[in-house]
């Protein structure tokens, strides 16, 4: 077979169809420039993806054609280019008369070439589970789109598609397709390239197939890139990084970064798109001298560069003096604008008003410092980050309305043991301390009265994100995670606490998934409930 | 056909198989003791609906197995009676092939006599819109379950499966069967009594059709009972009100309230359950002299009495003299307890620090309110309500962490001119006037500013909640609304503040929903986009 790839990986704006389009055409141009004969793009790479409920809105899907009108016009200009490009697309069908649904579109990809559309195909597995909503928002397709590029014929299927059983690769090799192109939206998570592969390899039955991912950040999702070429062997001839924009097949495999440099550049890439495609250009966050919001503000400085970052110790009088002399080392290390505001007249004016003690103290002083921030975010335009970790938001340990306030939580998804790892990994990849050596070694606490500190509540954190992990991301049940040798009082106990706090959860912040399963939008709890896991 | 006919409508709290069981064998004592042939209890009533991704874990499911059978075994003390009961159960497949999942149940319903299960029928129609999330947690059955009560044949649909087009009733009928029972959980909305009848004497093509509803609050949504019998005609034999408890078919069809009350009786059971559900018993909330903080104090007391309310008025330098009068009037006719809190110092406090000007200032007292109610929250254990209404938050006329903080928000599904009218409503049903005339009669404003109004800011709610009718709950594009005689410039300022606000509405508290497109679980749309509806 004698056929030039490459791979689109396109980062685009939901809805925003002017610009997609445009990237779009700029990448045709350079793979034509390049003699390239087939490009493939990802899933639904004009419009977006996912789409929501979007997918309903008929002015979005005339949008859609409007700019898929654009690219077929634009392919008379590299006529030996055939293009594949995921579009939404209105269905000419309803769903299958057992499902109601508001569903009125496909999740589609077409075959384009030289002012022409070879074929279209319509998605037929239709993923509806965790964060994935096709079900609710598309039709399914029926049948297959095969087209020939060079006189070979060519296969789509998308993203999905591959992932479930099914013969269709042996049918498509009978009907002698030669290859097989899968535009996806698949959103990073741990050791997903390997399974990805493996799909691949499983639905392709010994055809060549090329998996072609976006790339780029979409509310909680970060789509990893990471496109791949399998030949009939099932062997990976290439594989592209994460990077956006084209990637021709047959250079040499791009090398990957280290697990820890991976998660890194998801969660960079995460708050970065988040910002960028909601026009908004710095952000602010409160640096308490701790370890959770030094790393969202050099995560902060890596994404959007350390002039539109801005931190503001908000000591109390419970805050030690470490405290403010970290966050302010580490201010100069990334080389942001440091700020501190005392909140001890506030807190008295509070304390005055409704008292100092327990647990709603505590929280008065969280909350004042949501108030400053805020009111720092509302004037000047930055973004507030909420700098909490998966830990805490599990066990309910911050305050709502206090530390949880903010439009974005950079690291909502990273356990706390994987948070001092990424922090070592942070100033290792920079060559220097950039998160201070005392952050990250001295015992964690909320300072919200004097000598606290986070164990006096919790339990080690080795052992709470180990509990954590099997309840949330692996579905144990209590008894199962104590017969695998865990203290029984203590699982319980994490247990009530993981269901106290899921109202607060309710109103959480998004930020960026890296799991199997975050808190957001792929884990659907009642709030109202007295189920006992047992 | 001479069945003695009763609908159970329960209230079941999700996953408390304990006390949800009990409840039921108490009923079915009642029926036995009534002489009633056949029971029928709504969808999912062992273990409450919706269960959201609890159903995916077997050891819920082994729990409603187990409650399952003490019911099996406590039907042998009335031989007579047959019982249709909903529960989750295992399946002993899995989902078709192409459709990936992690659901490894049915929703179910089994019919069971004198210690015996007759018949054990899955739902086959799995509704994946709106907030229904069936497909994503359910496997879909795929046979009928037909057993006999007293020589004659009773078949089992549910729900869903009544609503979407399809020859079964005709099938059914053909079978000899001569009575379909179908459990239901099926959330109130606007006009949907109406809807549920005719899609029943659809499903059913001549055969008596007995539709049984849950009653009460899970969440965001009201079941609100109703249950019917139609006959072969399609004629209403009976009709149940809200209300919780056994209804025997063939006594009077119980009268039906006005719209308005009924309204007011699911805003109060979606608060009154949230609250007893979760264990909570008391709420406070701020009192602004203002309708909304009225109408929900109001409501409160209803749900849970005067007793169990903190009203809480916190004026500051820019709250007119009616406004402290006004809510001191409320809570007079109330009876409720009353506090004021001044925030000015903690006002001033504030102001020393981040300044006082523009739309930071504004939020600064709503902000400094919400921490001055959630430290009585904390330190008193009353959740706090949020009153916001629709209007408001669709336009993001609120500040986040402000006024839109709170655990429940009773009216978020209420446009503003239905807070108008449903505050007459209350004065009307107590006899009295509960809600102050000048509440109700004022000109709205937020008072964060000297002389404020919110038609400084916003069109007239006349025109703003026709407007967001059409654009949220209809769907459609703004040119479509233009077309139907709005003012252009208006439509787009409003589609715009829509949009602006999704982020918002993303960390807002849950709350009863009420119409055809609440904001909340069922409208699921990107926060990053650049989608413009055109």
């Amino acid at each position: 077979m004698n056929i030039k790839l490459a791979f689109a990986q396109t980062n685009p704006v939901v809805g925003d169809f002017g610009s997609n389009a445009s990237e779009i055409r700029h990448i045709i141009d350079q793979a034509a420039d390049s003699g390239v004969d087939l490009l493939v793009f990802g899933e639904l790479a004009l419009s977006g993806y996912p789409l929501g409920d979007f997918s309903y809105r008929p002015d979005l899907i005339k949008q859609s054609d409007t700019a898929l009108d654009s690219i077929v016009e634009h392919s008379k200009n590299s006529p030996r280019l055939t293009i594949v490009l995921g579009h939404i697309s209105l269905a000419q069908t309803d769903k299958p008369s057992t499902q109601k649904s508001y569903a009125i579109a496909h999740n589609s990809a077409s075959a384009i070439a030289n002012g022409r559309v070879l074929a279209t195909y319509h998605k037929m597995d239709l993923p509806n589970y965790d964060v994935f909503d096709d079900w609710r928002n598309f039709i399914p397709g029926t049948n297959e789109a095969i087209f020939e590029v060079s006189g070979h014929k060519v296969a789509i299927a998308i993203c999905e598609d591959i992932w479930t059983q099914s013969d269709r690769g042996r049918k498509l090799q009978q009907e002698g397709v030669e290859l097989i192109v899968v535009p996806n939206g698949s959103p990073f998570e741990h050791g997903k390239a390997r399974q990805r592969r493996s799909a691949a390899k499983n639905f392709a039955q010994g055809v060549p197939i090329a998996y072609v991912n976006l790339a780029g950040g979409q509310d909680e999702l970060v789509f990893d890139g990471g496109s791949f070429f399998l030949d009939g062997t099932g062997r990976e001839i290439f594989s592209a990084t994460d990077e956006v924009g084209l990637h021709l097949v047959g250079s040499d495999t791009q090398s990957k970064p280290s697990e820890q440099e991976q998660l890194w550049r998801v969660l960079r890439t995460g708050l970065r798109d988040y910002l960028r495609k909601t026009g908004q250009q710095k952000v602010v966050l409160g640096l308490s001298g701790g370890i959770d919001s030094a790393l969202c503000a050099a995560l902060a400085v890596d994404a959007i560069g350390s002039e539109n970052v801005l931190g503001v110790a908000l000591p109390s009088r419970f805050s030690s003096d470490h405290s403010i002399s970290d966050a302010r080392h580490l201010a100069e290390n990334l080389g942001i604008e440091f700020r501190i505001v005392e909140i001890d007249q506030a807190h008295r004016a509070f304390e005055s008003l409704v008292g100092s003690s327990g647990l709603a103290g505590e929280n008065l002083q969280a909350r004042i410092r949501a108030v400053l921030l805020m009111a720092i975010s509302n004037r000047e335009g930055h973004l507030l980050l909420t700098t909490g970790n998966k830990s805490e938001i599990a066990v309910g340990y911050s305050t709502i309305y206090g530390d949880s306030a903010g439009g974005f939580a950079p690291i909502k998804d990273i356990f706390k043991t994987d948070v001092w790892r990424l922090a070592r990994h942070c100033n290792e990849r920079a060559g220097r301390e950039l998160i201070p050596l005392s952050s990250i070694e001295k015992p964690p606490s909320a300072e919200l009265r004097p000598g606290q500190l986070d164990q006096d509540s919790l339990p080690d954190y080795q052992v709470l994100d180990r509990i954590l992990r099997l309840l949330i991301e692996e579905g144990k049940t209590l008894s199962e995670i104590v017969s695998s040798g865990e203290d029984e009082r203590t699982v319980f106990e994490i247990d009530a606490l993981v269901r106290k706090a899921e109202w607060k959860r309710s109103q959480a912040a998004i930020g960026t998934k890296v799991s199997k399963v975050a808190f957001g939008r792929g884990r659907r709890v009642p709030l109202t409930t007295r189920f006992e896991n047992l």
